[in-house]
């Protein structure tokens, strides 16, 4: 079922005409309206209540009109548009499609109703959502990569809907907005405002950090949290998979890892659990990238691998307790080299996530052999000299892989030399702005997640704290500012798991959403607060158990 | 079925004689270790890991044995035992049997193993429990109130457990005990320990503070929450159905309030949703004290009950806002008398909460019929006595009913005149200490809630803080320490809904729950994190989504 565009076309050139220089407005935002556009007589602010009341995160550019149009559900139809590169055999869109069509009418008690002629109101039809993929490589039997085109570009008029993308992935994101744009009135009715939006994100690299070491989180979890990340707009599931607490990644290569260092039999991701968690994410546009933070945070590591860690000794004598991983014997690397060689081929993702971060000293400043290779080495005492030893070794490692990799900041500040497309993650929150400063001066990507540390909780609504970050502003030029290409909202676990896990990190986590999509300009906390309400009901209505950003309800919750 | 105590009788006996002096001891805390009983030899201290590194609160006696005994899930019985006043009519023990039952075999395995003897271990079986009501009065059919024994005795031995206490009210106690003690090995059996639990509340009021008008609570969290409160040994349910926000309680006698004041149609408790609200915590010994708050928070009171609330003025106009009730007028006073009537009746504790915080006078000041009235009263410009005015009138139409009632703090500050049962609610965490103090030094019954505000939530372990609280260290004479029966935990619903109310409050106010069962000198955090951390596991296994406390798993857990 291929659809049509013309009629459209007059209206589509006009505004591409317009578009380039009206970025970054919404109708009712306080930041400087941009000019009307050709058919201004037409489109209008909406001042009251509306669908732009729910949108989230706000597009670069809306228009709406006070225009509506009907949708039926037994009629309305998602399919492919003339001209596009992507069709039937594009199970991603398909997905989609049948995805958000439930999203809209889902709920609703629509299927009591007899088909037929909409009710006694006089409103215009909307009888299609046309998708059309404009590149030549739409993308849908690919994964989505910090490259990925999410650009969108949606036009909602009588009698059909186009979305033009260039890629599917901006295919997604604007069917997430043409579902926030989709409403019921009092009676049932679905509803429309004819509408024009122009929109892509601000930044390339949008994440949610996962912690299922700490605690364990079931792959529903996991899943359940990527259709959160995706109604928000994220694009990077970080998955830090393992660490001291636990090593729950089942190795194909090294079974022991799991077998010894998971909390118990069942709490494990197998293969399939892991293509699982990375194909229901490539669904919806969102990378995976893996953490296997070495050499600390790597107790669990030990039980399963014999020698990895490093002995702790005291007055000579080991005391029985492992350290960071051993980076003076051979056999490390020779684990590691496998180790790596599973994980880039089991992970599509162009990057890998090595960690580096927080390594205690003490040990390996205990142990008699580890000082004798310090002195082989000419490091004197300087430890750090040590890490960033062994984290070389590591980074050749997974270069050798065709990985890039993504560090926490402190690989970058002991100086390890770093493949200029590392990315950086800034992650201390003291004075986060000069490290941001720091580490694009020297040339290297970063991400910020200083400021987004979701497990660190507090009363009342510290989403307006998240949405208030500016992440541009840390001291630097134009081509360091390039150079931050996104941050992520992390949710460690030490308290916790599949029981608070989706209410403590949404709607709070779509604050940090908001920034990282959004015109930086989209400040207005009490716009924000009524959209963020109204987009946390929508989560509710779809399985999300956001918790409540303040007083009041959701009209579809359950009694 | 009614099972028999021989055999136990002399060690029963010798057990009561020392049982009175072996208050407040249990064995693996670092309370002074009461002297032995006869049994010395026979029993003895487990310093590894063992059942009683799950109890919750900690019983006020516990000895406990090596031996251990197991149940077979298809034989074993819970029964009344010879003697009860309390029989197969009793319908709350007959149905606690059934659901304690369900909580230490329910989710086992067991049915899939094949009947008859029990497995190749050497270990005697444990055949029945037998409960023992003594009272002639057991309370079957009756409400739990201030004054109901909670006390109970349990002795597992071999072949027959016997749990004695005065009143049913008791016996849910121990048979949550006794749940608790039970536990499975690693190959599936059930065991428990030989043991001898002497116990009771140290304080007669445990309550939960739960909010259904900053959010509407589905009737099903707010029964998850009394089993989660049984499991804890709570006792009262302080329910602050309404406030300013909404109004989601049905009355009977003024519908509109609900009707014009509720979230919406579907955000009520029917009288039917109330009944049963008040019957599933009678099974659990759960008290139900409503809480309808005035004169302040009662702005969702106006929308249903025309000139209920006082008209704001601004330079001698009404601004068409409403203050707290209006106290100057009959027409509230013949409203409160037939309100009040229909709450006394649908609720049948002894006891209404009044409330009374928080007046803000700035609309009665602003009001000139409330200015006149203040001259005419001899008021002068003191408000908190036209406060003070109309709480007294209050408390006597609740007077006149044969109720009790509980009011917040501030109305004991405006020196309202209060009856001698009246119960103090000191819930200002500024000096709560001096308040006690105040509140009991006139005399009145004091509860304490101010340390135990669980919606103020903070990163870490914060329920060490509120398990340290000792509630009695304020200034005051040992009179004055008996006046103050209890405490709160209070979980106010700005930010808190079905989404998640549950992991929010539990295991946090079990913190709170033991402090008001257990002994003063169940201070040890160590010990109490390993029990707390074993009992946040059991809740879980029993449907409660209780948050984790900090690393680590549930052997139970979903994968």
């Amino acid at each position: 079922a291929m659809g049509r565009a013309v009629g459209l076309a007059g209206l589509l050139v006009g505004f591409f005409l317009v578009s380039a220089v009206l970025v970054s407005t919404s109708l009712r935002h306080g930041a400087p309206r941009a000019e009307p556009g050709p058919e201004s007589a037409e489109w209008e602010d909406t001042s009251g209540s509306g669908p732009e009341d729910s949108l989230w995160p706000l597009p670069q550019w809306v228009r709406t009109s006070r225009h509506q149009l009907q949708l039926a559900p037994d009629r309305f139809q998602l399919l492919h548009g003339a001209g596009s590169s992507a069709g039937p055999a594009c199970g991603l869109l398909q997905d989609a499609f049948r995805r958000y069509y439930e999203y809209m009418f889902g709920q609703s008690r629509w299927r009591k109703r007899s088909r037929g002629p909409l009710g006694d109101r006089a409103a215009p039809e909307l009888l299609q959502l046309q998708v059309v993929i404009e590149s030549q490589h739409s993308g849908c039997h690919s994964y989505p990569h910090l490259g990925s085109s999410e650009a969108y570009h949606l036009t909602v008029t009588e009698p059909v809907a186009v979305l033009k993308a260039d890629e599917v992935w901006g295919a997604l994101r604007g069917l997430e907005t043409f579902s926030q744009l989709v409403h019921e009135d009092g009676y049932g009715s679905f509803l429309v405002n004819e509408t024009e939006i122009d929109d892509f994100p601000r930044f390339a690299h949008r994440g949610i950090l996962l912690d299922s070491s700490r605690h364990y989180l079931p792959v529903k979890s996991i899943l359940t949290n990527l259709d959160a990340m995706a109604f928000n707009k994220f694009n990077v599931l970080h998955w830090h998979i393992v660490d001291d607490q636990s090593f729950p990644y089942q190795s194909i290569y090294f079974p022991e890892l799991s077998d010894k260092g998971a909390y118990s039999y069942n709490h494990i991701y197998t293969p399939s659990d892991v293509r699982l968690v990375i194909e229901y994410a490539r669904l919806r546009g969102i990378r995976v990238i893996p953490e296997f933070d070495t050499p600390g945070h790597t107790q669990s590591w030990g039980k399963g691998q014999k020698d990895l860690l490093t002995p702790c000794y005291d007055e000579e004598q080991p005391t029985g307790s492992f350290g960071p991983v051993n980076p003076i014997l051979n056999t490390t690397y020779d684990f590691m080299t496998k180790f790596f060689k599973e994980i880039s081929s089991v992970f599509p993702d162009a990057y890998i996530h090595l960690g580096g971060d927080e390594v205690n000293f003490n040990c390996w400043k205990s142990n008699p052999d580890v000082k004798e290779f310090m002195k082989k080495q000419g490091f004197g005492t300087d430890y750090a000299k040590l890490e960033s030893y062994y984290i070389q070794k590591i980074l050749d490692i997974v270069s050798s892989y065709n990985k890039g990799y993504m560090v926490w900041q402190e690989v970058f500040d002991n100086k390890a030399q770093l493949k200029p497309d590392t990315v950086v993650q800034v992650w201390m929150e003291n004075n986060y702005a000069h490290e941001l400063s720091s580490v694009t001066g020297a040339g290297f990507t970063a991400i910020l997640a200083a400021p987004w540390y979701l497990d660190y909780i507090s009363y009342g609504q510290d989403w307006k704290k998240y949405h208030s970050v500016e992440p541009l502003n840390f001291p630097g030029s134009e081509k360091q500012k390039k150079l931050l290409i996104g941050g992520e909202a992390c949710l460690w676990g030490e308290f916790v798991d599949a029981t608070n896990l989706t209410p403590r990190l949404w709607p709070r986590a779509s604050a940090v959403g908001e920034r990282l999509w959004s015109s930086s300009n989209v400040t207005d906390l009490a716009d924000a607060y009524k959209r963020l309400t109204n987009h946390r009901c929508r989560m509710l209505r779809r399985g999300i158990s956001a918790e409540p950003v303040f007083v009041g309800y959701c009209a579809h919750e359950a009694r």
